[in-house]
């Protein structure tokens, strides 16, 4: 350890640094840095790190060479502000705050004001000529101290000030003038007294080591210990102390305080932008009582100052060549500057600055990739309820935030009326408990959905995700009853207005205004940078160059959607959206009910056509790129929901009678559906399903192929736990396929893969790799197999796992590095071992998800696949991948 | 490659010997080393394995240097014999079979009787003085070189044969006189003509040749090649020929033929015991035509003979170290051996046989422990059907013998009724579609457990192999209809008697008698040998010297029975089981639909003193030994199943109204109960739960530690999946037991350890070793979660994956080395790292299966845990396990 233990800033020079994190904290290094920068901060000095751990070391105490620093910089602290300490005529005020080397929001303690005492508290009244906010100072700083130095209970000041209120027969503390706040100070010394036993300190120098020592001691109170624990917080020497002058903007008209940005936080142009108020205090800006005017009249108004500020942020700029946020406040004529940091901002102007910044040569393109979230894209890509609305409205519920954007429109209750209230031009909310298959042409009609169970991966957030569609889901303050619904107690009719947010899980009454997403020439050129930065990426671990991003689509609309979006291929074409739809449902539901394969076959064939098409439109969508068509997956049970005229017309039509047809649909209930009769387990019961799937996708194939399109099919097989499996399927395919492709005398070639979705595929990926050539990790499966609990059925343990504090992540919505990673990672590097050149992909709801996306990109897959409204977020997040992890 | 490629065999001398299997095949270095021992084998020669490779090398053809040996070895052949092939006067014929280094059974072909021919039939007529058996031979040997070496198919002879019966009115081909079989000979013929366009081969060597050439042809056939495949076999040269003489045990009264064994293969007595019959040929033995005599009539009728076969007896025991089984034959008083091999034998011979060739000095100790197999104990500690009555019964129907042993008793359909009856002193056969938690007084009561459905898992199949109770499921040609069924069509009622076979999933109808099982002294002795090498077996992975086996037990009867059976401590007490009983039910359902924490705790306050009694009884009867115990673990609506009146008194019990219980009830459904909210999810939802449990547990340990007996308590944590949920859940449960344990005054040292069940506890079992003191692998779940397929939903695919041969095993009969056991072994070894003396233990189904438990010895585990009544099976298991694995 050095003994240097307090280090000063002001005026200009600082003896710390950023550099020096560890040993001041980050808010004292970052005092120091702008110090140094000649950006006018009031001076202070920062106790370091170092002191915390002899404090603890000594038995809560330091030694004489630390007390000597302390007061030493305390008299160049006072000579720097021209205040005293103490002294009722000049006197000092200073906060004293924590700052440990990683923050730790809200965790550690802060005493301002200190140096309030009897004496001083009427030279400041004198100096400000504002007696109340003399003793509202002084009160507030014994109220402070007393809670956080001495451990008064806070209640018991808040009591005191109650019972003064109702004697006064007012409501609002600012309704108490400067002779009820003496009266309180005067409570709350007796208050003091009468707990510790002893005077409220007028000593101003037992004050401020009162202050530090409440500082240090909060580094080891029960809340900051847990919070180091949850966050895995480790190696810390302590928190530093921060002892700062206050200013005040609120000693008349030539002082004042504001807040300002070096560039429109909403928009992003290149333009000074703040607010501010002349003789106030930065809680007088954020309460609202006065209106606070535009930057631009502070220009006019003191055209000095505003220079001044304008340098300020011009420098600020300039060192942390991102887009500032910073508090200031004008003493006295004079400027200091409070606080800075990097400006919070929306999408569009993230997309603006991160550009304009390369352009000013501020930043490099990698750089400036780096300054966007995948979040912001997201936002971008949705409508958004308008600024003015948010702020006038309350949301009444609130659900998990399944699917992105804000939609509104009249509550319907079914999927059917949505179909037939959105044919009469009406925008409706499909409101459910839960939606299942049958629900999703209700899903496409309305404008967004909201349910009242499920979580982040169940059927109506999946769909609506893949849909692109608003979608607030889980949220509990629902509960519907036929054809009207409470919320959060208040009750809504079939029609009644009513508005979501799916990026924030909010619900609200009414018909709120949207604002619709722009894709503006801005995120063109963004995404531009993105792609280069991303397609020219080399790894070891992955012989193909790039890092590619396809789309889960199972229709040539999300097809084309997609490839507008940049998808590079589709990575999860489902087969079973399309049985589902009128024509196919009939003929599907009689090969599932037939009784031998001839009559499954015979069913089976008034398919095939049907599937072609689908296939062909796809093909011709996707022309030039790869399309992953995954066999049949979900359980049989799933197809025979019927309404009792449906099954009429399946007797009818089967030839079966309907209490035959009831047994074989009773037959196909499972236990555990999710652990049941499915993927390629239904391939090996019924080859024929497979094999007529085979034949719908070559010959349409072949069909566009023969007409001069490139077409790159690549066949998946699901839930494949075992090589004999895949063998015993793939066999029968390439028999399929080879027979048409023959038949065409067409020249496509094509690839038979199969998913990674059950922990025993990964385990034995050597093997299964032997006759696979792709893998795509069906990470949805494989996280509910490899934790053991489905999505379905998390609902009634996963609020107190989150309560809690159990996951680290959320292992639906973003993957499970620690646990399901390894087995994505085990199987890759065992299917790369047999088979080098592998394809190796990810269709789960991961693939849309950055970290997951970034763990991808270091575990040497070649393409993330996610819904097409998530291809754009998905390309920066590779690119932000390649850049971060330069060493894979 | 030699030169040498043929080996004489034949008085005494052979060229080849036993280790040369893969030269000559397996049978051909057996007759080799039979006729090196002095054994009076028929001579003949082998070609060998080389010359098939040689003929496939050539394009299906020979060398001279090849064609020379064989022809010189028929000369050596003919000599040794005294007969000539072709020779119509003194004709030799001769066999000639496939042998392959591993043993292909029913591959490949064999061809018997060559050298028949027109001129040659007539003097075997005449030699045998047996014109009828000549014609017979002579017709037999067309069919076979017809089909087998010349692809005639067998079928275009049998319609033949079928249609000279009809001629002749006759319906057996032993009604056909020598006369029709000379007229089947020429219809042969002519066949044989028309087919291949040529005679019959007249000429012996062409016969010789053909037959050679079959024989290597068929190393190729698709069957072969096909076999090979799935059972993996790779690496051998190809099939060796055999040429052997035939010899005759009907040429007269001076001949004969029979099948003796060393010694009594039901007794084990070391006592000479066989059958014969003179003038005759094995297969008039074993067609049963004639009775045959006692091996002890031949001493007295021909002790010259009896002499020989004894001394040969003698000599193959001595040599084989086992018990053989030999045929013989007699021909013209000379002894010829045809065959011997290790004898099948009891399981009760087998243990005595073991025992008494070690006192003999002929095998060492573990030799003899490897002599008996597992099964062979499992048959000892069941009844079986009478010998007698299995023989004159037919089974009318088969299911999946889930669990071992023969019982009888009156049909009954609920478990009321089975209690009901079994109070009255009646036997029954508790008859279900398939059974759940409340079955078990039922089962309990029953003699035996039939059901309609479910798998080796399923609930009845698991409960009845813990209760030691034969058992039948899934036997889908039971088909209940209130209160009859019908079996197979059959139709029985209540009361109707049925005997099962849970040895072999047969049914019967009626009450079969049944031999109780004995635990001889024998046994006794035997399983002394079994522990002593189980218990000082070493290991390098493995901390503690010896491989225990512990048992699965619920109850304290359990407990004494699996102690009596040798069980070393409990691997699994089951808690939830004790919440099933009558008394702590209601309490526990009360806790269910509790809607407070206080009011929880109140219902759980009920059952505390009833749980502790359970824990106290358990203790005492495993006093000194570990008792694993874990805390609750299915889902909680498997406990609330109620009929109308129980539903009622919940109600006035908890002041719930009914219809608010209700609601409580269909809220715990689940879409996938396996994968739902059970297991520790409960204990983090209901912490009061596992408080409850683990101060019973400590309270019960506390009490018996006082009364003087050692107890070993170890608290298991159910369905972890990461170290956050074990954390939370042993920081309460410690504070519970330190606090009970302070309260008694009491020294009880305690472990807290984890199921290791679902994947992911296996892949970050180096962070969950950090606070678990012990892993028990649940492989029921481990199995069902990485295969991702529940056991009580495989019926509607595993009977297809199981005919196509999916399975290398039953992953649920035996553990999945290959996928589910790299889990395993990963978790083991991850876990040691983290804490190297971690008891390691199985407790899933696997761990009463003998070769799951050779995995468990080579994965490093403690002990492995299963059913009481599996004890003494996995004693052995693990013996064995112990001798196989000499380096681990």
């Amino acid at each position: 350890m050095s003994n240097k233990y307090v280090y000063f800033f002001g005026n200009g020079m600082a003896e710390g640094a950023a550099s020096m994190r560890e040993l001041l904290g980050g808010k004292g290094a970052n005092l120091a840095e702008m110090t140094s920068l000649g950006i006018p901060v009031p001076a202070g000095f920062t106790i370091s790190t170092e002191v915390c751990q002899l404090y603890y070391e000594n038995g809560r105490s330091y030694t004489d060479e630390i007390v000597k620093q302390v007061e030493e910089n305390l008299i160049r602290l006072e000579k720097a502000m021209g205040h005293e300490l103490g002294n009722p005529d000049n006197p000092l005020f200073v906060s004293v705050r924590s700052g440990a080397a990683i923050s730790m929001p809200g965790m550690m303690e802060t005493i301002l004001n200190l140096g309030m005492n009897d004496e001083t508290v009427v030279g400041f009244a004198s100096q400000t000529s504002n007696e109340r906010l003399a003793w509202d100072s002084y009160r507030r700083f014994i109220q402070m101290y007393g809670s956080v130095a001495k451990d008064i209970p806070h209640h018991d000041f808040e009591e005191i000030l109650a019972a003064l209120k109702k004697e006064k027969g007012v409501e609002l503390d600012t309704e108490l003038d400067a002779e009820d706040l003496k009266e309180l100070v005067s409570r709350y010394k007796e208050l003091y007294k009468r707990v510790k036993g002893e005077d409220f300190p007028q000593d101003t120098k037992v004050q401020l080591w009162g202050a530090i020592d409440a500082v240090f001691n909060s580094w080891e109170n029960e809340r900051a210990i847990k919070y180091r624990q949850i966050n895995n917080i480790k190696g810390l020497k302590g928190t530093a102390v921060n002892v700062q002058a206050m200013v005040f903007g609120n000693f008349g008209e030539d002082s004042g305080t504001g807040v300002c940005f070096s560039r429109d936080p909403s928009t992003g142009e290149n333009v000074f932008y703040g607010e501010f108020l002349m003789n106030a205090q930065g809680e007088d800006v954020v309460a609202g009582i006065r209106t606070p005017e535009k930057l631009s009249t502070l220009a006019e108004k003191n055209p000095e100052i505003y220079r001044q500020l304008e340098d300020v942020k011009n420098r600020l700029e300039k060192h942390y060549k991102d887009m500032q946020d910073m508090e200031f406040t004008i003493e006295h004529g004079k400027l200091y500057i409070l606080q800075t940091r990097n400006g919070k901002r929306t999408g569009r102007a993230a997309v603006k600055i991160a550009l304009d910044m390369h352009k000013e040569g501020l930043i490099s393109r990698e750089e400036a990739v780096m300054r966007v979230t995948p979040a912001q894209i997201d936002q971008l890509l949705h409508p958004m309820i308008a600024a003015s609305d948010r702020k006038s409205n309350k949301a009444i519920a609130k659900g998990l935030n399944a699917s992105p954007g804000a939609a509104c429109g009249k509550i319907v209750f079914t999927a059917s009326e949505a179909e037939k209230e959105a044919e009469k031009g009406e925008k409706v909310i499909l409101v459910r408990k839960e939606t299942s298959p049958e629900d999703i042409g209700g899903m496409h009609a309305a404008q967004g959905i909201l349910t009242s169970t499920g979580g982040m991966t169940s059927h109506a957030a999946v769909v609506a995700r893949g849909m692109g569609k608003p979608s607030v889901v889980g949220c509990k303050d629902v509960v519907i009853d036929g054809d009207s619904c409470l919320i959060s107690g208040q009750s809504f009719n079939k029609g009644d207005w009513v508005t979501i947010d799916g990026g924030t899980g909010e619900v609200f009454a009414g018909r709120l205004n949207l604002v619709p997403p722009a894709i503006t020439d801005e995120l063109k050129e963004f995404l531009s940078w993105v792609d280069e930065i991303r397609l020219s990426a080399k790894r070891k671990n992955c012989p193909e160059k790039g890092f590619k991003v396809r789309t889960n689509a199972d229709t040539p609309e999300d097809a084309r959607k997609a490839r507008d979006f940049g998808a590079e291929g589709i990575g999860l074409c489902r087969t079973e959206h399309m049985f589902f739809e009128k024509g196919k449902i009939e003929a599907f539901r009689e090969m599932i009910i037939a009784d031998s394969e001839i009559s499954r076959k015979k069913a089976l064939e008034k398919i095939l056509p049907l599937q072609k098409k689908d296939f062909t439109g796809i093909f011709k969508e996707m022309a030039g790129l790869p399309v992953t068509i995954r066999l049949l997956d979900p359980p049989l049970h799933e197809f025979v929901h019927m309404s009792h005229s449906e099954l009429e017309e399946l007797s009818m039509t089967s030839g079966i009678p309907q209490d035959v047809i009831r047994q074989r649909i009773d037959a196909l209930k499972e236990q555990n559906p999710m652990l049941g009769h499915r993927g390629c387990r239904l391939g090996i019961t019924y080859p024929e399903i497979y094999e007529m799937q085979a034949e719908a996708i070559l010959s349409a194939a072949c069909e566009v192929a023969v007409s001069g399109e490139s077409v790159i099919p690549e066949i998946m097989i699901p839930l494949v736990g075992s090589v004999k499996e895949l063998v015993y399927l793939k066999e029968r395919i390439v028999a399929v396929a080879d027979r048409v492709i023959a038949s065409y005398g067409a020249t496509v070639t094509y690839k038979v893969g199969t998913m990674i979705e059950v922990p025993r595929a990964a385990l034995v990926a050597d093997k299964i790799a032997e006759h696979a050539e792709f893998f795509s990790f069906g990470t949805n499966d494989l996280t509910q197999m490899t934790f053991g609990f489905s999505r379905d059925d998390v609902g009634s343990f996963l609020p107190d796992y989150l309560k809690l504090d159990m996951f680290e992540v959320d292992p639906f919505a973003s993957l499970d590095t620690e646990g399901v990673g390894q087995l994505v990672a085990l199987a890759a590097q065992r299917g790369r071992n047999t088979r080098p050149d592998i394809k190796l992909g990810i269709c789960g709801e991961h693939g849309g998800d950055p970290s997951s996306i970034e763990f991808c990109y270091k575990t040497g897959l070649n393409y993330v696949s996610c819904s097409p409204y998530r291809v754009p977020i998905a390309r920066l997040a590779a690119a932000q991948a390649v850049i971060k992890n330069k060493d894979v």
